[in-house]
């Protein structure tokens, strides 16, 4: 693993004594998960997923990508939860890979969105991704009505099949019917793959692909990743050390976990680790409640509360070493602010050294804390950290008891909504 | 108020009677905050400063905003904290009020950050304005030197003079040396208001000017607000109910409070609101957790936790009643995905519908819930909503027992990196 994860700020809280005590139940999850008798097996196909990916898939979509680039100015992407944080997540960390703008659509209900979205392509070439393995979710459907009527004052039905790629079910559901009758071009979202659990697969890679993501890279990064995790063993095996740490933590009431970073490009990789984590965990009353810290910034609005309030809390960094960027301190011959200690360095070592005191403030504060570390803004490295959060959740769902695969709460609002909206 | 609150969802966990038993300390704690015997006292500035705004100075503002506006295509506002987060939500709220762009420095440690911003603006006529009460905290300061630097690329001396405000400490300082030595225009920012409580103090007052804002209307509604919420009593005064409210359920263990919404236009409301509440009552072990929820996307990823996970949150929906915004749903002729339902309804709508559904559901879920009523997205609301806010909390600070106006946790991880970074 290209990744790393430093647990010495777990001290006091979780050690090797307790890994060792849970050796026996974590070799029993790592092996029903593997072997498929775990709760939620049929929803595992993203488990050996990255291996499964064969190069000539990869191949065709570096020439869709490329087709795609070539005859339009941006791209549309419909889709909400899984058919748009984590692409939206990999494109922010890659941000300076990206080489075609992409747009998102279908992730809310707000008119003013969408006019101003309209307004904004009005006189660009655009082609549009909807992604939906049923077509009935009420947020990418009538977003998908909207551009559909904003694409046809554009282009001409022969046209348009140039230019809307459905990401859906194979065979069954109203966006498939739609497709076929259009004769849009498709990709298939399995069965045996849950939304939150899809970055990996056409749902991210197709988006990704066409934005101009080498998605070889990511494939290459969850497939060294994928061999490395599938080894059981809590000295090298990093998913089973931070779903061990965090199923520890929990018994210990710590009920929230931050997920803190020090760079924007990682703001929407927080919210994929929402979804995940939380999805998978929050059921049947219990589950981690994950939230996410922007730093600096929030150092300075929620520093206090995580240093002095409730200890109730543990966190978890993601640093990145190498950034690639520098930018020198300028030395001020007045010295006013007194930091011609620091003039001359990289505002990224700056950002660096508070990332230390932070988790060395936090830790002392009684904020048990782990960092997870990345080498760099790059591909690769994004389909590791994906794969080991997945693999990771997995395994603290299991030692949860829950069954990390389903989502039941999610009907609650929806089957409200559809009495309200009189849908039938 | 034009804002209003709704407390039906707190069923069986707060009601009538709670709030009469909490009546004598309600109304201690109100006394204590506006005769001054309460907790840091000194720091209640903001508590009687919209009456005290005079309409000279909002017109020297709106005066100084046009001038900027002529000679500047765009403007740098550096701060952190209470000194950028409010303007931030006060712009995003206000996005369509909006006549000169406005982009943030000083809020990160991001040398890729700034790189991109300085050569996005590279050809742009750009003001800048620098908001630190002492000039010496890490991040503006560095912002400052490297943005400083970008001017004299820019402009001579003279011209830089033009182009730099600063909102500083009317004394002493290390900002206030600088401005005083440069010739820099300034404005104050007062011993007596907190950064977290300045949005309608200077602070937030001159950016949002030279932003093309109608601060006259932000100060009214606020000032409308102070009148209203200074009357004691359950009945009417909605600080009360909800500073009460979230005492309540925080002594009934919950401890999590989600602000939900359902346009982006409020992210940085949310992220406002988290620094105020988090800062203000996270401290002596105690404080509930304030987290944000972007609907209805974040329905399909914090969702399911919400509606089944631990039961130790409670909700806050803040919600819009008119948007302004009109997109009807168009009708499809096949209706595969059977939304013909809803075919010419405007897109907002089924946004509330999707808001009634929800409080529904996770109420029925076990998550009590409350909803904040905005009639508008305008300025004059959006003055209510944060001196509703900050009267708030202050009632829920004094009657958690803590002082809600100091941050003592936050200098932790600053020594701890001043000393890294060897500065003295």
């Amino acid at each position: 693993m290209k990744i790393g994860l430093d647990l010495t700020n777990l001290k006091g809280c979780v050690g090797e004594k307790d890994f060792q005590a849970l050796l026996p139940r974590m070799t029993k999850t790592h092996e029903d998960l593997h072997s498929g008798s775990g709760k939620g097996a049929e929803f595992t196909g993203w488990l050996n997923l990255p291996s499964q990916t064969d190069k000539a898939f990869l191949a065709e979509l570096r020439t869709l990508g490329e087709k795609v680039r070539k005859t339009s100015d941006c791209i549309i992407s419909i889709g909400i939860g899984g058919s748009y944080i984590g692409i939206r997540a990999a494109l922010d960390f890659l941000s300076r890979e990206q080489k075609l703008p992409v747009y998102y659509a279908g992730h809310n209900l707000s008119a003013g969105y969408l006019q101003d979205l309209f307004a904004k392509l009005k006189n660009k070439r655009v082609a549009v991704l909807v992604i939906s393995k049923s077509g009935t979710t009420t947020e990418p459907a009538l977003a998908f009505r909207l551009v559909k009527q904003f694409m046809e004052s554009k282009y001409s039905a022969a046209q348009l099949k140039q230019r809307i790629i459905c990401i859906t079910d194979e065979k069954k559901g109203a966006l498939r019917a739609i497709a076929n009758e259009q004769g849009y071009r498709t990709y298939p979202i399995a069965d045996n793959i849950g939304g939150r659990f899809s970055v990996l697969a056409p749902v991210g890679l197709v988006p990704l692909a066409i934005a101009g993501i080498d998605v070889s890279s990511l494939v290459k990064g969850a497939q060294d990743a994928e061999r490395e995790l599938a080894q059981p063993g809590f000295a090298t095996n990093l998913a089973w050390q931070y779903a061990a740490s965090r199923y520890l933590l929990y018994q210990q009431k710590k009920s929230i976990e931050i997920m803190s970073f020090f760079y924007e490009e990682m703001d929407f990789i927080a919210e994929w680790w929402k979804q995940l984590f939380g999805e998978s965990e929050g059921k049947e009353g219990q589950g981690i409640f994950p939230a996410s810290a922007n730093f600096t910034a929030d150092l300075h609005s929620m520093g206090q509360l995580i240093q002095e309030g409730e200890r109730n809390l543990f966190e978890t960094f993601v640093v990145v070493k190498d950034t690639g960027h520098k930018l020198l301190v300028p030395k001020d011959k007045v010295n006013q602010d007194n930091f011609n200690c620091v003039a001359g360095k990289n505002l990224d070592w700056v950002n660096e050294q508070a990332y230390k005191a932070t988790a060395m403030a936090h830790f002392e504060g009684g904020v048990p804390n782990m960092t997870i570390t990345l080498p760099k803004f790059d591909a690769y490295t994004l389909g590791q950290l994906f794969y080991f959060y997945q693999k990771a959740v997995a395994l603290t769902g299991y030692l949860m008891g829950v069954n990390p695969f389903n989502q039941p709460g999610v009907e609650a609002y929806k089957s409200k909504m559809f009495a309200l909206l009189g849908r039938k």
